[in-house]
């Protein structure tokens, strides 16, 4: 079978599904997942020797350890794929939410109710575990999936996927509910992106290049988040005990993730005084520095910031300095070189705050808070599905609302249109 | 200027308008609206004079009578145009709702509240008087507007959008918040969809093919409707007086609308009463009647309908009808030929009409009512920039908190994460 018609199968059956995923109600939707979950624990012997097959496929391929590291599955990870499906289970159900209702003068009864948005393609990078975690988040909110995991963990998501549909299907899971892309030929993510009518959205997670060839095919709607260039700014009446304790934090705590930090703001009013404390503190903890003129004038070891390193993410220890006249030039240079992800503010002076949070630009502003907080167990979502730096469809964490749409309910008794 | 460089100058103009615009208050707002509003009226001969241009033209080019309708302009339509931008003042501002807000176990204060978009570019075809409603609405939410009008109406357009641009600006509108497209030329259409990181959306207003052309060449979000392919279902437990008043109605009242009838499904158990006595409403009105087999053993008048014809939108006075074994193949008929758009069903069973609200995937559905009330105005938003058959951004009618996404703002005391 071609790539274009496997990919029109896999969407053909995910429509069917959908339907029926629906109108299950939250108990039944429930039951599927401990099922799943069950069927994980119960199916981890067959799980650990999928993974093994692509374990010594990729250490034969040369595969980095950090990469090796993040396709390995043993029963801990095993164990957490199953936790994680009994606490979607857990999570109030999205689908249902009446968000709007109204009467109108000629008695019509108008209701906006959450429902599935229907036939979702999701994409992704190394972790197997992403199979389970995202067919789970998926099935909570009513829709079917169709799972596209990196090449280099198809033994292991076969395996996943296989273990979730066959326990699954037998709680009541709909066939087709979940499905996974056979093939790994890259044709198969164009082809999903192009699937318009079949795939409802799109959802690609992992690195720039991947999400950019997602967008860059698309005809169905996409959800995504390029990259996370953070911002913290240090307000002139900051506590500087505190920005330096969310500096640190948002830099160092864990850097390589969407949410660390890339450059640092100064207020040139405080330059003098929190420039060369801040450096000692990001040094001590081995964090190479890049600052503009200003900054290397303050802090000697701190090397020339480029351009490109304004719009970088890093993703490791290495910070951008830049000294601003102010809170209004801060704004101005996180609206510029942001990636409009999470950017935060450190002041006592609460309007000064205010200004921030309603001008820079971003799905996530902070005041007096780490910017690592960007996170959907974070703000009490349960669990996420990825972070959107898009404006349309949902903007910041993604949890099981941000995979619902909406229909418009209208009773009458007859109404007609004069 | 290349068409590339006019809509890339047009686009970071519209950025920069874009952050001023989300910081106005109401009051700026509607002061720029009120004041756009009388600049209409105190242009009124210049808008004329322009649009009796077009109108030669268009009649050189031997546009159709119904096309130069659309075109033209008069006192009574210009005032239309003003009375619209001062009803969009009178309309609560969608910027700034608490859409969420929570305080997390470690005392963050997280609030989800409505923003502007930023950017939209807005297409349209023919009617001018587009030009004034779609800047209003635009300008209400806060974004700016990139707004690209028919070619046959481009003078029309340019005077209209110069008026609003130099009575807003003398209000406090920023500069560039309203920018008309000056070329005529197609690549434009298609320089605007691929525009991303300037424009957040791009709106396509108008016949199927205007909207095909943006969605296929789209790299910024579409916010679309394709068409309306509309439909009643007359349970077996309708009441066949309020049925037949509900078909008229959403066939004939206005046939030329997204939000009419093309299809009726009828219950076979009720088909052979209530098809004969609906065909001769039809006929008394001039619908030409399109059936199955089973419409046609029972409506000599109709013609055979084709396959083609299930998912047909006439915009005229030609109906498809259908028998169907009950309420569940005509939910299998709906979601298989329908655009989404706005269904009905007519019954007394209360039980079969919640069957049919759930299951059927559009994106406004009707129980004892005419598919006719998909409109802004009839749902009570006041107005509207379109409607969308879509299920990422907005669903259904489109008015001002449509034109808004949200940010979280997160305000802490020094949190940062473990």
């Amino acid at each position: 079978m071609s790539v274009k018609d496997e990919i029109r199968k896999l969407g053909e059956q995910a429509r069917a599904a959908a339907h029926q995923l629906a109108v299950l109600t939250t108990a039944q939707k429930n039951q599927c997942l401990h099922a799943m979950a069950d069927g994980i624990l119960k199916d981890a012997d067959i799980i650990k020797e999928a993974n093994a097959q692509d374990l010594g496929a990729g250490r034969a391929a040369g595969l980095s350890a950090a990469m090796l590291d993040r396709l390995a599955l043993n029963d801990k990870r095993i164990e957490a794929m199953a936790a994680g499906l009994r606490d979607v289970a857990a999570l109030p159900d999205p689908v249902g939410r009446v968000l709007d209702s109204r009467t109108r003068p000629n008695g019509l009864s108008l209701r906006k109710v959450a429902v599935p948005i229907g036939v979702i393609a999701f994409i992704y990078e190394s972790r197997p575990n992403v199979t389970a975690d995202a067919a789970g988040l998926c099935l909570k909110a009513g829709n079917a999936v169709i799972l596209r995991g990196g090449k280099e963990a198809i033994q292991s998501n076969r395996a996943i996927a296989r273990s979730l549909l066959d326990s699954g299907t037998r709680a009541g899971l709909p066939a087709n509910a979940v499905q996974l892309v056979q093939t790994t030929d890259r044709e198969a993510v164009r082809e999903l992106a192009q699937a318009t009518g079949l795939v409802d959205v799109i959802i690609p997670r992992g690195g720039e290049a991947l999400i950019r060839a997602v967008a860059e095919n698309a005809r169905v709607p996409v959800i995504k988040h390029y990259k996370g260039v953070c911002h913290v700014f240090v307000d002139c009446d900051a506590d500087f005990d505190m920005a330096e304790r969310i500096v640190i934090n948002a830099k160092c705590q864990r850097p390589g993730v969407c949410n660390a930090m890339e450059t640092l703001l100064v207020d040139e009013a405080v330059a003098k005084t929190f420039l060369p404390r801040i450096a000692s503190a990001l040094l001590a903890r081995k964090v190479e520095l890049r600052g503009d003129e200003a900054t290397r004038k303050l802090v000697s070891a701190a090397k020339a910031a480029t351009e490109a390193d304004w719009s970088t993410e890093y993703g490791d220890l290495i910070i951008n300095i830049r000294v601003v006249p102010g809170v209004d030039a801060g704004i101005v240079h996180i609206n510029r070189y942001g990636s409009q992800h999470s950017d935060a503010i450190v002041t006592r002076n609460q309007a000064t705050a205010d200004r921030f949070l309603r001008e820079v630009d971003s799905a996530t502003v902070y005041h007096n808070a780490s910017t690592r907080f960007t996170d959907g167990g974070e703000f009490g979502m349960g669990a996420e599905v990825g972070i959107s730096t898009d404006k349309i469809g949902a903007r910041g964490p993604m949890g099981l609302e941000e995979l619902t749409t909406y229909k418009w309910i209208i009773e009458g008794t007859g109404q007609v249109r004069e």
